[in-house]
């Protein structure tokens, strides 16, 4: 069946952790304020993409301890949603992952630091990482936007990059990233093959989705948010970004009650999900 | 006297390598295509400084050696004149030498260099510092104007400083040249006083304007030239820099032939002169 081969064709080779699955899956599904899954619908999803009930009932566990996500039980059905902190969270991750198309600033800044020891650098590193700088050479970055304003004991340089070397562009996608982007733009392309222009359920629309937006969070969120010219000539980030965009713009956002509604017609069909 | 006070000031603390002496006379006094000096006025212009007859020997006969400087022969006088090369070398240092301000480039440019060993990183720097290029850090440098069209293997970056750091003027303004700074403006101050508002003979005019452009020639060429904003707070640059500017101005441009009569007088009038 095509979903099946899409499915395939989206999870082989790549090990799925249940927690981070099920964050995606919150992000794209219920990122809007109040909104909740309840546990059969989760379930049901998971259980489509092939996770098994134990690694999710961990996850769902740990998220909850994590203050990632809340439940309320009414009745005998459990319904989660995102805390603050996850709604926040998934919020950030929102811009790069459904981005059209990458960052172009018009205005950049680099910062230069002055004689630091290694453990110093090490901590600059790491700030302005986390920041989504690029780390240039050592005590050197790459920012987008005007340079903040108060930048103590650093040189700051408001303007444009004029040339992209070779090694910056290899720095920025080591070659283990390089291939992810290979292998998940020939996924993509093998589930459009599989899917075909027909109809779909919406929870199948829902797994494919959560798959999709999965890979793809993975990749981006891998590197910082830069134009495709900072990228080796050739890698397949435009590819996959604009498969992505044609798929989820194929498969729709399938509303959590539609969801609900195949996954129990899915239950009532299957005498494997009655338990 | 005034002018033997005002020649003190401008030489004491300064050892004044009598090669590098004959250069700046001659750019500053015989730059233009086809200016010649005769030996007796050269003679007359170091002997006013103090300058030994033996060391202007040895530094003429070096100069003609390096091809800066070429002599004829008019009867009983040598001639000296700028070589080619000479001219050149002299033309490049003037625009920094008798700049009204420093360099205010509207715009700038980082290069950065990829992973380098150190001997590469050092010719990096050689050649970059060479060509005005301030280093930032190990790797990173800052150059005015836009980047090179060509920049093979570095990161360029056209734009403007918006930050510089305490150590960048630190770097720039070492302690040592920061003193000799802060030493020259104090002896062009006494020379203002020593000087007053009296005409002066052109020998004179010629011998202080000699000793103003060799020091602030010796300060000047030792940095990248860049806006007062790239050099400590309270440096003696600008200070010296308006100093130099009003004193050239007061002693005016001698002419080669003034400068022989007032020496022709002058060893009429010295018994020491005669030998």
């Amino acid at each position: 069946m095509g979903v099946e081969a899409a499915i395939s064709a989206l999870t082989e080779g790549s090990e799925l952790r249940t927690r981070s699955l099920i964050v995606t899956i919150f992000g794209d599904l219920a990122r809007a304020p109040g909104a909740e899954i309840p546990g059969p619908v989760l379930s049901a999803i998971t259980g489509r993409i092939g996770v098994k009930p134990e690694a999710m009932r961990v996850a769902l566990h740990r998220l909850r301890k994590d203050d990632w996500l809340a439940s309320r039980r009414d009745g005998r059905v459990s319904h989660y949603g995102l805390t603050e902190a996850g709604r926040a969270a998934s919020e950030k991750a929102t811009g790069r992952i459904y981005a059209a198309a990458p960052a172009a600033p018009a205005l950049w800044h680099v910062l230069v630091a002055g004689p630091l020891d290694p453990a110093a650098r090490l901590a600059h590193d790491g700030a302005l990482a986390a920041a989504g700088y690029v780390t240039l050479a050592p005590g050197a970055w790459l920012g987008t936007g005007p340079a903040p304003a108060d930048t103590p004991g650093l040189f700051a340089f408001d303007g444009t990059p004029a040339a992209l070397p070779d090694w910056l562009r290899a720095e920025l996608l080591p070659p283990a990233l390089e291939r992810g982007y290979a292998s998940f733009a020939r996924g993509l392309a093998a589930t459009e093959t599989a899917l075909g222009p027909g109809p779909l359920p919406a929870l199948d629309r829902a797994a494919l989705r959560v798959l999709i937006v999965h890979g793809w969070r993975r990749l981006v969120l891998r590197h910082p948010d830069l134009p495709d010219a900072f990228f080796p000539a050739g890698w397949a980030g435009p590819v996959a970004r604009a498969r992505v965009k044609a798929l989820l713009a194929r498969l729709g956002q399938p509303a959590i009650a539609a969801i609900a509604e195949t996954a129990a017609t899915a239950r009532l069909d299957d005498p494997a999900a009655r338990r």
